[in-house]
């Protein structure tokens, strides 16, 4: 595996935007409404939610719903491409878990002179 | 698993930086000199190799051994916990080398009207 090629970073950049992998994973049980997702996901707001939304739906991993009814209902639902993503985020997030505690640690013991 | 929070920000931060993830990557078999990194990686200036490393031994990532030889000799080392985020930046690579042309079809997909 290369990682240094340009895959690795569309994948890594996607990822990057921490926002991206919560919203994914907030779908992972089936379609929702945004007020639902903002709910569940809690410290999101409307406008940071709205683009989120769009930016996986512009690369694929979310598909949008929109129903005529009265009034209008508007679901967000995984692509089968967003579930693909599902398990390195996951993964990611339990390494976070798991670890990020031990990173914060580190981190601290520059605090007087970093590398 | 709540990914909206403090450490799964710092997990997704860190891998938001594609070299980071890279490098990590290139030490997965063992200790290396700063040299033969940039031989393995390819296309990483000296540079950004040591502000890569530099920002991983600030995280807790990486080791950095100097030997007082004649000429000196640095090596980088993973550290148990740099060890610990192979498993999910595996799972990120393997994710984008299996789907990364997927994402660009979709974006290509918006280029007259983007959502």
């Amino acid at each position: 595996m290369f990682l240094a090629d340009c895959q690795a970073r569309l994948a890594f950049d996607l990822l990057g935007n921490t926002w991206n992998a919560v919203v994914l994973w907030s779908l992972r049980h089936g379609p929702r409404r945004p007020g639902r997702l903002r709910e569940e996901i809690g410290g999101i707001s409307t406008k940071v939610l709205t683009e989120t939304l769009r930016r996986l739906e512009y690369n694929g991993l979310v598909v949008r719903h929109a129903y005529a009814e009265a009034p209008p209902r508007v679901e967000y639902e995984l692509t089968e491409l967003g579930r693909s993503l599902l398990g390195p985020v996951g993964a990611v997030g339990e390494w976070a878990f798991a670890h990020a505690d031990e990173v914060m640690r580190a981190q601290d013991r520059w605090s007087d002179a970093p590398p």
